[in-house]
Protein backbone atom coordinates (compact mmCIF):
# COMPACT_ATOMS: atom_id res chain seq x y z
CA UNK A 1 0.00 0.00 0.00
CA UNK A 2 2.68 2.45 -0.47
CA UNK A 3 2.63 5.07 -3.78
CA UNK A 4 6.20 5.12 -5.35
CA UNK A 5 5.17 5.82 -9.12
CA UNK A 6 2.85 8.23 -10.56
CA UNK A 7 2.47 8.12 -14.56
CA UNK A 8 0.97 11.45 -15.47
CA UNK A 9 0.03 11.19 -19.20
CA UNK A 10 0.00 13.85 -21.04
CA UNK A 11 -1.77 14.34 -24.81
CA UNK A 12 -2.15 16.88 -27.31
CA UNK A 13 -5.21 18.25 -25.78
CA UNK A 14 -3.99 18.69 -22.43
CA UNK A 15 -2.25 22.13 -22.47
CA UNK A 16 -5.14 23.85 -20.89
CA UNK A 17 -5.22 21.66 -17.97
CA UNK A 18 -1.47 21.60 -17.32
CA UNK A 19 -2.01 23.13 -14.11
CA UNK A 20 -5.07 21.37 -12.89
CA UNK A 21 -3.29 17.75 -14.22
CA UNK A 22 0.59 18.95 -11.74
CA UNK A 23 -1.36 20.17 -8.74
CA UNK A 24 -3.39 16.61 -8.64
CA UNK A 25 0.29 15.24 -8.53
CA UNK A 26 1.79 17.58 -6.49
CA UNK A 27 -1.01 16.71 -3.80
CA UNK A 28 -0.17 13.42 -3.90
CA UNK A 29 3.44 12.99 -5.07
CA UNK A 30 5.06 15.69 -2.09
CA UNK A 31 3.32 14.03 0.72
CA UNK A 32 4.70 10.23 -0.31
CA UNK A 33 7.40 11.19 -1.85
CA UNK A 34 6.54 9.59 -5.34
CA UNK A 35 8.87 9.78 -8.61
CA UNK A 36 6.34 11.00 -11.44
CA UNK A 37 6.68 10.34 -14.69
CA UNK A 38 5.58 12.65 -17.44
CA UNK A 39 4.36 10.55 -20.71
CA UNK A 40 3.64 12.83 -23.36
CA UNK A 41 2.07 10.59 -25.84
CA UNK A 42 1.89 11.32 -29.62
CA UNK A 43 0.61 9.76 -32.52
CA UNK A 44 2.72 9.62 -35.82
CA UNK A 45 1.47 12.67 -37.49
CA UNK A 46 1.36 14.41 -34.05
CA UNK A 47 4.73 13.82 -33.42
CA UNK A 48 5.61 14.69 -36.83
CA UNK A 49 3.95 18.06 -36.53
CA UNK A 50 5.32 18.74 -33.12
CA UNK A 51 8.92 18.05 -33.90
CA UNK A 52 8.62 20.23 -36.82
CA UNK A 53 7.36 23.39 -34.77
CA UNK A 54 10.42 22.94 -32.40
CA UNK A 55 12.82 22.38 -34.90
CA UNK A 56 13.60 18.84 -34.56
CA UNK A 57 14.19 16.31 -37.51
CA UNK A 58 11.36 13.65 -37.80
CA UNK A 59 13.67 11.22 -36.39
CA UNK A 60 14.09 12.75 -33.29
CA UNK A 61 14.41 10.98 -29.80
CA UNK A 62 10.66 11.28 -28.70
CA UNK A 63 11.88 11.63 -24.79
CA UNK A 64 13.83 15.07 -26.09
CA UNK A 65 10.50 16.57 -28.18
CA UNK A 66 8.35 15.59 -25.61
CA UNK A 67 10.79 17.71 -22.70
CA UNK A 68 10.57 20.93 -24.72
CA UNK A 69 6.71 20.41 -25.42
CA UNK A 70 5.00 23.82 -23.28
CA UNK A 71 2.44 21.67 -21.95
CA UNK A 72 5.36 19.71 -20.25
CA UNK A 73 7.14 22.31 -19.17
CA UNK A 74 3.98 24.09 -17.71
CA UNK A 75 4.05 20.83 -15.21
CA UNK A 76 7.82 20.49 -14.87
CA UNK A 77 7.79 24.18 -13.66
CA UNK A 78 5.36 23.00 -10.84
CA UNK A 79 7.19 20.07 -9.84
CA UNK A 80 10.22 22.05 -9.38
CA UNK A 81 8.83 24.48 -6.79
CA UNK A 82 7.06 21.81 -4.71
CA UNK A 83 10.19 19.43 -4.99
CA UNK A 84 8.72 16.58 -6.42
CA UNK A 85 11.05 14.54 -8.42
CA UNK A 86 10.13 13.63 -12.48
CA UNK A 87 11.29 12.28 -15.65
CA UNK A 88 9.97 12.95 -18.95
CA UNK A 89 9.06 10.50 -21.50
CA UNK A 90 7.84 10.74 -24.86
CA UNK A 91 6.23 7.87 -26.85
CA UNK A 92 4.59 7.32 -29.93
CA UNK A 93 1.83 5.22 -30.83
CA UNK A 94 -2.09 4.95 -30.00
CA UNK A 95 -2.72 6.72 -27.09
CA UNK A 96 -4.49 4.74 -24.68
CA UNK A 97 -2.41 2.06 -25.65
CA UNK A 98 1.04 3.66 -25.05
CA UNK A 99 -0.08 5.17 -21.39
CA UNK A 100 -1.02 1.24 -20.79
CA UNK A 101 2.15 -0.01 -21.81
CA UNK A 102 3.76 2.89 -20.08
CA UNK A 103 2.40 2.48 -16.99
CA UNK A 104 2.82 -1.40 -16.85
CA UNK A 105 6.38 -0.65 -17.88
CA UNK A 106 7.93 1.80 -15.32
CA UNK A 107 5.30 -0.29 -12.56
CA UNK A 108 3.11 2.85 -11.89
CA UNK A 109 1.08 2.82 -8.62
CA UNK A 110 -1.24 5.41 -9.95
CA UNK A 111 -1.71 6.65 -13.56
CA UNK A 112 -3.22 10.28 -13.92
CA UNK A 113 -5.11 11.75 -16.68
CA UNK A 114 -7.47 14.53 -18.36
CA UNK A 115 -10.22 15.04 -20.01
CA UNK A 116 -12.95 17.52 -20.17
CA UNK A 117 -16.70 18.07 -19.52
CA UNK A 118 -17.99 19.39 -22.52
CA UNK A 119 -17.13 19.14 -26.54
CA UNK A 120 -17.09 22.50 -28.93
CA UNK A 121 -20.86 21.44 -29.37
CA UNK A 122 -21.95 21.57 -25.81
CA UNK A 123 -22.45 17.97 -25.44
CA UNK A 124 -21.11 15.94 -22.67
CA UNK A 125 -18.27 14.16 -22.97
CA UNK A 126 -16.05 11.47 -21.74
CA UNK A 127 -12.81 11.29 -23.44
CA UNK A 128 -12.37 7.60 -25.32
CA UNK A 129 -8.71 7.42 -24.05
CA UNK A 130 -9.66 7.89 -20.69
CA UNK A 131 -12.13 5.34 -20.78
CA UNK A 132 -9.61 2.74 -22.56
CA UNK A 133 -6.90 3.40 -19.74
CA UNK A 134 -9.72 3.51 -16.97
CA UNK A 135 -10.54 -0.19 -18.31
CA UNK A 136 -6.96 -1.46 -19.12
CA UNK A 137 -4.51 0.09 -16.70
CA UNK A 138 -2.86 -2.12 -14.33
CA UNK A 139 -3.10 0.34 -11.40
CA UNK A 140 -6.02 3.19 -10.05
CA UNK A 141 -6.23 6.29 -12.66
CA UNK A 142 -7.29 9.51 -11.96
CA UNK A 143 -8.83 11.68 -13.96
CA UNK A 144 -8.75 15.63 -13.76
CA UNK A 145 -10.90 17.12 -15.85
CA UNK A 146 -10.06 20.60 -17.05
CA UNK A 147 -12.01 24.07 -17.45
CA UNK A 148 -13.70 23.81 -21.23
CA UNK A 149 -13.93 27.19 -21.86
CA UNK A 150 -17.43 28.09 -21.89
CA UNK A 151 -17.79 28.32 -18.27
CA UNK A 152 -18.82 25.21 -17.29
CA UNK B 1 -2.55 21.91 -2.91
CA UNK B 2 -3.02 19.71 0.12
CA UNK B 3 -5.19 17.15 -0.26
CA UNK B 4 -7.65 17.69 3.15
CA UNK B 5 -10.81 14.63 2.57
CA UNK B 6 -11.04 11.92 0.45
CA UNK B 7 -15.21 10.70 -0.71
CA UNK B 8 -14.56 7.27 -0.86
CA UNK B 9 -18.28 6.85 -2.92
CA UNK B 10 -19.58 2.97 -2.30
CA UNK B 11 -22.45 1.31 -4.51
CA UNK B 12 -24.26 -1.63 -3.91
CA UNK B 13 -21.78 -3.57 -6.89
CA UNK B 14 -18.96 -2.81 -4.76
CA UNK B 15 -18.22 -5.83 -2.08
CA UNK B 16 -15.87 -7.85 -4.51
CA UNK B 17 -13.91 -5.05 -4.86
CA UNK B 18 -13.92 -3.36 -1.02
CA UNK B 19 -10.61 -4.36 -0.46
CA UNK B 20 -9.00 -2.74 -3.88
CA UNK B 21 -10.98 0.54 -2.81
CA UNK B 22 -9.84 0.58 0.26
CA UNK B 23 -6.38 0.14 -0.41
CA UNK B 24 -5.92 2.58 -3.62
CA UNK B 25 -7.76 5.64 -0.39
CA UNK B 26 -5.02 3.83 1.95
CA UNK B 27 -2.12 4.78 -0.32
CA UNK B 28 -3.00 8.51 -0.31
CA UNK B 29 -5.06 9.04 3.06
CA UNK B 30 -2.04 7.72 5.10
CA UNK B 31 1.02 9.70 4.10
CA UNK B 32 -1.54 13.05 3.54
CA UNK B 33 -3.19 12.69 6.54
CA UNK B 34 -6.53 13.46 4.93
CA UNK B 35 -9.74 12.31 6.51
CA UNK B 36 -11.93 9.63 4.50
CA UNK B 37 -15.86 9.76 4.25
CA UNK B 38 -17.12 6.60 3.23
CA UNK B 39 -20.50 7.16 1.57
CA UNK B 40 -22.87 4.43 0.64
CA UNK B 41 -25.55 5.64 -1.69
CA UNK B 42 -28.95 3.59 -2.14
CA UNK B 43 -31.62 4.04 -4.33
CA UNK B 44 -34.88 4.12 -2.44
CA UNK B 45 -35.58 0.27 -3.35
CA UNK B 46 -31.98 -0.95 -2.72
CA UNK B 47 -31.88 0.92 0.72
CA UNK B 48 -35.28 -0.98 1.66
CA UNK B 49 -33.80 -4.24 0.49
CA UNK B 50 -30.76 -3.30 2.85
CA UNK B 51 -32.48 -1.91 5.67
CA UNK B 52 -34.86 -5.10 5.77
CA UNK B 53 -31.98 -7.62 5.53
CA UNK B 54 -29.97 -5.81 8.44
CA UNK B 55 -33.15 -5.42 10.38
CA UNK B 56 -33.68 -1.73 10.20
CA UNK B 57 -37.44 0.14 9.91
CA UNK B 58 -37.57 1.62 6.62
CA UNK B 59 -37.40 4.86 7.90
CA UNK B 60 -34.05 3.77 9.38
CA UNK B 61 -30.94 6.64 9.42
CA UNK B 62 -29.05 6.06 6.48
CA UNK B 63 -25.89 6.51 7.57
CA UNK B 64 -26.70 3.99 10.75
CA UNK B 65 -27.68 1.31 7.75
CA UNK B 66 -24.50 1.93 6.20
CA UNK B 67 -22.38 1.67 9.06
CA UNK B 68 -23.84 -1.82 8.95
CA UNK B 69 -23.51 -2.65 5.58
CA UNK B 70 -20.55 -5.36 4.93
CA UNK B 71 -18.72 -3.34 2.32
CA UNK B 72 -18.31 -0.38 4.71
CA UNK B 73 -17.34 -3.05 7.60
CA UNK B 74 -14.59 -4.27 5.36
CA UNK B 75 -13.30 -1.05 4.36
CA UNK B 76 -12.99 0.47 7.58
CA UNK B 77 -11.17 -2.75 9.29
CA UNK B 78 -8.33 -2.08 6.83
CA UNK B 79 -8.65 2.07 7.59
CA UNK B 80 -8.78 1.04 11.74
CA UNK B 81 -5.56 -1.81 10.51
CA UNK B 82 -3.70 1.81 8.84
CA UNK B 83 -4.71 4.33 11.34
CA UNK B 84 -6.65 6.31 9.03
CA UNK B 85 -9.31 8.80 9.97
CA UNK B 86 -12.74 8.32 8.60
CA UNK B 87 -16.70 9.17 9.23
CA UNK B 88 -19.65 6.90 7.66
CA UNK B 89 -22.30 8.79 5.74
CA UNK B 90 -25.59 6.91 3.77
CA UNK B 91 -27.45 8.49 1.38
CA UNK B 92 -30.20 7.58 -0.46
CA UNK B 93 -30.78 8.80 -3.92
CA UNK B 94 -29.40 8.29 -7.28
CA UNK B 95 -25.98 7.03 -7.26
CA UNK B 96 -23.79 9.78 -9.09
CA UNK B 97 -25.82 12.95 -7.86
CA UNK B 98 -25.60 11.84 -4.72
CA UNK B 99 -22.48 11.55 -4.79
CA UNK B 100 -21.57 14.52 -6.37
CA UNK B 101 -23.59 16.53 -3.70
CA UNK B 102 -21.66 14.95 -0.60
CA UNK B 103 -17.95 15.47 -2.54
CA UNK B 104 -19.46 19.06 -2.80
CA UNK B 105 -20.73 19.06 0.92
CA UNK B 106 -17.48 17.69 2.49
CA UNK B 107 -15.30 20.01 0.17
CA UNK B 108 -14.19 16.74 -1.22
CA UNK B 109 -10.19 16.92 -2.54
CA UNK B 110 -10.94 13.85 -4.39
CA UNK B 111 -13.60 11.05 -4.73
CA UNK B 112 -12.64 7.55 -5.44
CA UNK B 113 -14.98 5.43 -7.25
CA UNK B 114 -14.77 1.86 -8.07
CA UNK B 115 -16.05 0.08 -11.44
CA UNK B 116 -15.54 -3.10 -13.38
CA UNK B 117 -14.08 -3.99 -16.71
CA UNK B 118 -16.24 -6.47 -18.36
CA UNK B 119 -19.97 -6.89 -18.09
CA UNK B 120 -21.42 -10.67 -17.38
CA UNK B 121 -21.42 -11.42 -21.18
CA UNK B 122 -17.52 -10.36 -21.54
CA UNK B 123 -18.36 -6.74 -23.09
CA UNK B 124 -15.92 -3.94 -21.95
CA UNK B 125 -17.82 -1.58 -19.97
CA UNK B 126 -17.17 1.41 -18.00
CA UNK B 127 -19.97 2.18 -15.83
CA UNK B 128 -22.30 4.69 -16.33
CA UNK B 129 -22.19 6.05 -12.68
CA UNK B 130 -18.34 6.40 -12.74
CA UNK B 131 -18.73 8.55 -15.56
CA UNK B 132 -21.39 10.80 -14.64
CA UNK B 133 -19.21 11.57 -11.36
CA UNK B 134 -16.25 11.84 -13.49
CA UNK B 135 -17.98 14.73 -15.21
CA UNK B 136 -19.65 16.66 -12.62
CA UNK B 137 -17.31 16.04 -9.20
CA UNK B 138 -16.15 19.18 -7.98
CA UNK B 139 -12.29 17.58 -7.81
CA UNK B 140 -10.07 14.94 -9.69
CA UNK B 141 -12.01 11.48 -9.15
CA UNK B 142 -9.77 8.24 -8.77
CA UNK B 143 -11.52 5.03 -10.50
CA UNK B 144 -10.87 1.84 -8.86
CA UNK B 145 -11.22 -0.90 -11.34
CA UNK B 146 -11.94 -4.53 -9.48
CA UNK B 147 -12.13 -7.80 -10.30
CA UNK B 148 -14.92 -8.86 -11.72
CA UNK B 149 -14.82 -12.86 -11.58
CA UNK B 150 -14.07 -14.20 -14.94
CA UNK B 151 -9.80 -13.88 -14.99
CA UNK B 152 -9.62 -10.45 -16.51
Amino acid sequence: MTLNTILLAVGPSDNDRADALAEAVVEVAKPTGADVVIAHVFTESEFAKTAKRLEFDEDADPDEVAKRHQTVRTMTKLFDDAGVDYTIRGAMGEHAAEIIDLATEVEADRVVVGGRKRSPTGKAVFGSVAQAVMLDAPCPVTFVRGENGNGN
